[in-house]
């Protein structure tokens, strides 16, 4: 998988949480992800799909996490994980995407975002069928970590 | 949503359940998923997206079905979720979904795929995030439920 597509999330999930949630997110070291499965406790996940790259992108948060991050963006203090917390991870999910899209666009790498879905589920893993490499990138915040796993292949 | 995007999945994953892993899915009554979450233990997912149509498919599966299912197609006793089952959730959703997207461009509703994930959970739950209907279709198998789930947006 092409390095350039990686910053573009990056620069996304920070600037969205730092505007959307007064929450700084400090990325860590990305790796390829290998056999060690993931787990997070409330994930969104959105395919990729064009004639050039097909994808998809999990941004998996801990509990802890989320519910400071939601608490924060909707000025109301949630303690679990409620319709509005899942739709709220939605809409950051996509605007992750849909910022590393306008990013990426910019430099010719063009695909369609496929619907967002939310998974909730304490420590659940995310397997990414893909034969290619799946990029893990760890976040950390003052209120737990998070990770994005993002995988592209080229098909044009 | 078109009521002609369900077909051509019900028939897709009959056909595959049947022909891969000799079991029979018996499919319930459609209905308009509303606020009640579905619950599953093993999910795939895969986005869909083009200039006319976007989406999502979850096709979710109870622990004991699962196990089964790839009993019955690896042709070996799988008593947890490991990595082949796993993989074979995968491909069953690129299967159903492959199968759906030919049927549905023979008339005229074109789409790309996006690379599926699998989610593995025990009662893990899934929302699609989507302004318009998801469509819940329920199975029914010698081994236990299993259910897709379908929310198909036109764009174009």
């Amino acid at each position: 998988m092409n390095v350039e597509y990686i910053n573009p999330f990056i620069d996304a999930i920070v600037n969205v949480l730092k505007t959307m949630a007064q929450t700084d997110a400090r990325a860590g070291k990305p790796s390829i992800k290998g056999s060690k499965t993931s787990k997070g406790d409330v994930t969104g996940l959105i395919g990729l799909a064009g004639e050039q790259a097909k994808g998809s992108i999990a941004v998996s948060f801990s509990a802890s996490c989320i519910l400071k991050v939601v608490s924060n963006m909707l000025m109301e203090e949630f303690t679990e994980i409620t319709d509005e917390v899942t739709d709220a991870v939605g809409e950051i999910t996509n605007m992750v995407s849909g910022g590393a899209k306008k990013t990426l666009s910019e430099k010719n790498i063009r695909f369609d975002m496929a619907i967002p879905s939310v998974i909730v589920g304490q420590g659940h893993s995310i397997t990414h069928m893909t034969s290619g490499p799946v990029i893990a990138l760890p976040f950390e915040t003052d209120h737990g970590p998070f990770f994005i796993e993002i995988c592209i292949v080229n098909t044009g």
